[in-house]
C-alpha cells in the first residue's frame, strides 16, 4: 500500500480512545500556547492588513477570527489565525523537523469549529491526527527540503490542515488521499519570506488551502492518488532527500507531539540561554539600569551568526540581537511580547545596558548554554551560567510557565478574567460540548458590546 | 537592480501603447482561444464539483463564471475560470517552456472585469503583461523546473495573474515588488496530479492566489522583496538549474505571446498530425467505418510512449490514444471535444475503426509528421502524410481555424448567435468600453432566464 493511502487509512480510523493520556495532555499543551500565541498576535499590522484586503471577499461571517471582533467565512478565519499565531515566532516547534506543528492545523480546526458544533473529544482527535500527519510528513523531507529553502511549515502544514478537516468531516479513506492529494498539489512557502509579513502568511494559507483540500475531497473532486511518494509527487519534487518509511513507521503508537516544545521568549531560539541568565541575574540582585556598568556575554558561536545585530531601532531586530535579549531580561526581569515592540527597543534603560553589552563566541558551549555576567558601576560582579535552555525537548516549560506565557500573551486583547476563562477551557478542551463556544470567549467583550 | 523589481517597474510602467499591433493581434487570438475552451470546459464535471464544494465559502457573488450561471466572488470566479479554461487539455501552449499560459491570467482578469468595470485597452494591456510575467519566469527555470515534476502553468502561472491584477489595480514598484513575491510563496502544482480533476485546479489556483497577492500588496501585506531571485526565492528553490537573466532580458521588445500556439485537438499534442491527416482521407474519399479494413500509422517513436493506449472505454484515454484520434478523424472527419467523451469511445463505429489501426514508430519522422493509410474492404488503398502538424509554431492556426475551434467549443453552453456575439467581442475586446459586458455574455440566457 502506498505512504498517502497507509496514512489517509490511520486518519480515517483514528479515534479519541486510541490517544494515550501523555499525547493527550501534550495535545492540551500545545492548544494553550497556540491559543496564547494567536491572542498575542491578533493584534498585529499583518492581521490587520489581511482582514481589510480579503474581508471583501469572505462569504458568509459565519467563523469568529481568534482575538478579533471580525467574523469571516471558516476558510478566510483559518488563514487569519493562522497569521494571528505565527506572527510573533513564539508558537511551538518540534526541533527534529522544524516545523511549527500547531499553528496550520489548530488555525483551521478552530475556524471550522466556530462555524460548525464540534465536541471536544472530535477536536481533540483531529489535532492530534493532523499534528501526526504534517509531522510525518516534515520528517520524511526534513533536512534537505527545509536546508534547500522550504518554510517546511507552510508546506508540510497544508497535510495536517487536510487531514484534520477532512477527519471532522468524515472523510472516507479514497476522499482522505484526494484530501491528501490536493494538501500536496498546495504545499507552498519561500523561507525568502522571513523578515516579512509573508513568513507569517504561510501558516494561514496551509490552514486555509488543507481545510479546502479537505471540502474539496469530500465533494469528489479528485486528485493523483500517490501525492506524497508519486514519481511526481511532493517528497519527489520538493526534497533533494526524503525516507518515505518516516511516513508510516510506528503509526499510532509513535506520537510527534510528545516531541513538542514551545518558547519561553518571543525571540530567536540562540538567545533563550542568555536571556534567561539575565532574567536570574535581575531577580538574585535586584538590579537597576543606571547601576550596570558592563554586561559580558559568553554563548556558543551560532548566536554570533544569527543575532549579533547592535545599533537597533526596531522591535523585529529586537528578536535577533542577543544583547537585547540581555538587557531586557536585565532591566526588566522578562522579555515577552511586551519587550519586543519598538518602544521596548528605544527604552532608554534597556537601550543603555544594550549598549554596554559585548559577546564572546565559546566553541565549549552548546546553542542551549550560555554565561553571562554583570559588572555593576561600584565594583561588584555577578553571574549566571544556564546549562540547559529553558524550553527546549529536556527541560521543557511546565504547565504553570505556559499558563504565565498564555496569560502575558492573551493580555494584549482580554481582561484577566476572561483570559482566565479561555486558559480553563484549553486545558478542559476534551470536556467541551462545543468548541464553538471557546472560541466565542476569545473575542474581546469590550469590542463585542 | 533584482530580478523581482526590475520585472515590478516594467509592469507598473507598461502602457498599452507600447504594445506593437502584431503583439495586441496574437494577444486577441490567445483571448479567443481562452474564451472557447473556457466555455467548452465550463460544463465538465471537475467544475460543478468545485462550485458545489466552495460556493458555501463565497463572498459576494459580484462576478460571474465564465460559461456559468452561478455568481461568485471574484476570487473563487478566478477558480473555476481556471479550471475551465484547462480541464480539456484544449488550452494554448508555448512549446519554450511548456506553461499554458492565458489561463492563469485570463481566469484572473475575466474574473476581475465582472465585478469591476475595465476598460478593453486596459485589459488588453494588463494580459500582455502578465503573460509576459509569467512567461519570464517560466523561461528562467524551464526546463529543470518542469521535469523535476512541477507542473509549470500552476507555478509561473501565479505570477502572470499577480502581475495581471496588480497592473489593474495600479500598484506601485514597491507594491509590485510584495505582489510576486507573495505569488512566488505560493507558486505550487505537482504533476502527479496529472489524470485528475487535481490538474486542472492549478491554474484556476494560480488565478486565484496571484489575484489575492495583488490584492494584499495593495493593501500592505509586505513580502520578501527577491521572490524569484533571492536565495530562498522561486528560482532557487524550485529549479535545480536556472537562468535568471531570461526574467529581465528584452522586456519591452521581445513578447512571448509571439510564441503562442493552440491546440486544434483537445488530446496529447503528439497525435495532432496523425488526426490531421485522418481528417484529410475522410474529407478526400468520405470513408464510412463499414468499409475500413485497417488503418496504418507511421509515427514518431514518442507517440508509443505517450499515446498507445487500446481496448479503452473511457473518454480521458481517449485523449492518450493516436488509435483513436486516427479513428474520429477518419469517421466523423474531426476531433473536437465531442470525439473525447466516454460516448464516442465506445461508439461503434469509432470503436471498430480504432481496433483495426496499428502503429509502427519511424525514428525517421518528427512528432510534427505522421503517415497514415487506410485499406479498405474492396482492396483499395488511400494515405497520406503530414509534414508540419496543425497549431504548431511554424503552422499555425488562422484566425478563421481559431472561430471554427470557438464556435465549436462554445456550441457546448451557448446557440451560435450568442457564440458569435461573444466571439466578435473578444476579437474586438480593445475596443471594449466595459470587459464585464462580455462576460456576462457567456451566461447561459436560457439558464440565466
Amino acid at each position: 500500500m502506498s505512504e498517502t493511502r497507509t496514512l489517509a487509512s490511520y486518519i480515517v480510523k483514528g479515534r479519541y480512545e486510541d490517544i494515550p493520556d501523555d499525547v493527550r495532555h501534550e495535545a492540551a499543551r500545545s492548544l494553550v500556547n497556540f491559543m496564547g500565541v494567536a491572542l498575542g498576535g491578533s493584534v498585529d499590522p499583518a492581521v490587520d492588513i489581511a482582514i481589510r484586503a480579503l474581508a471583501p471577499f469572505s462569504g458568509k461571517p459565519t467563523a469568529a477570527v481568534l482575538g478579533r471582533v471580525e467574523r469571516l467565512d471558516p476558510l478566510h478565519a483559518s488563514l487569519m489565525n493562522g497569521i494571528s499565531s505565527h506572527v510573533d515566532d513564539f508558537d511551538d516547534t518540534t526541533p527534529q523537523n522544524y516545523i511549527h506543528p500547531t499553528s496550520p492545523v489548530a488555525s483551521a480546526l478552530f475556524a471550522y469549529a466556530s462555524a460548525n458544533r464540534v465536541t471536544g473529544r472530535a477536536f481533540l482527535n483531529a489535532f492530534v491526527l493532523g499534528f501526526e500527519a504534517e509531522s510525518r510528513v516534515s520528517n520524511a523531507v526534513y533536512p534537505a527540503h527545509y536546508d534547500v529553502g522550504w518554510h517546511i511549515t507552510g508546506t508540510a502544514g497544508t497535510f495536517g490542515a487536510a487531514a484534520a478537516i477532512g477527519k471532522l468531516r468524515g472523510l472516507s479513506e479514497q476522499q482522505m488521499v484526494w484530501s491528501l492529494g490536493l494538501a500536496a498539489t498546495q504545499a507552498a512557502g519561500l523561507r525568502e519570506m522571513f523578515g516579512s509579513m509573508g513568513k507569517a502568511f504561510h501558516p494561514g494559507r496551509a490552514a486555509q488551502n488543507g481545510y479546502a483540500a479537505a471540502i474539496l475531497a469530500e465533494t469528489g473532486f479528485t486528485a493523483g492518488e500517490r501525492g506524497i511518494e508519486g514519481p511526481r509527487g511532493f517528497a519527489a519534487v520538493q526534497s533533494a532527500k526524503y525516507d518515505l518509511s518516516k511516513v508510516t513507521a510506528g503509526l499510532g503508537v509513535d506520537f510527534n507531539l510528545r516531541r513538542n516544545t514551545y518558547k519561553p521568549f518571543p525571540c530567536g531560539i540562540v538567545n533563550h540561554p542568555t536571556i534567561e541568565g539575565a532574567i536570574e541575574l535581575h531577580r538574585k540582585h535586584g538590579l537597576k539600569a543606571a547601576d550596570i556598568a558592563a554586561v559580558r556575554l559568553r554563548v556558543a558561536p551560532l548566536v554570533l551568526d544569527l543575532c549579533n545585530q547592535q545599533g537597533i531601532t526596531k522591535g523585529l531586530q529586537g528578536k535577533f540581537s542577543v544583547y537585547h535579549g540581555a538587557a531586557v531580561g536585565l532591566v526588566r526581569g522578562q522579555a515577552g511580547l511586551d519587550e519586543y515592540t519598538d518602544t521596548a527597543v528605544n527604552d532608554p534603560a534597556v537601550k543603555r545596558v544594550r549598549e554596554r553589552a559585548t559577546a564572546t563566541g565559546d566553541p565549549a558551549l552548546t546553542e542551549d548554554q550560555a554565561r553571562i555576567e554583570v559588572e555593576l558601576a561600584d565594583g561588584q560582579r555577578h553571574s549566571w551560567f544556564v546549562e540547559q535552555s529553558l524550553g527546549n525537548i529536556h527541560r521543557p516549560l511546565t504547565d504553570r510557565q505556559l499558563e504565565e506565557k498564555f496569560r502575558s500573551c492573551a493580555a494584549r486583547v482580554l481582561p484577566a478574567s476572561a483570559a482566565n476563562d479561555v486558559l480553563d477551557r484549553c486545558w478542559r478542551i476534551a470536556e467541551l460540548e462545543n468548541v464553538g463556544a471557546l472560541v466565542d470567549a476569545t473575542v474581546p467583550a469590550v469590542q463585542r458590546a
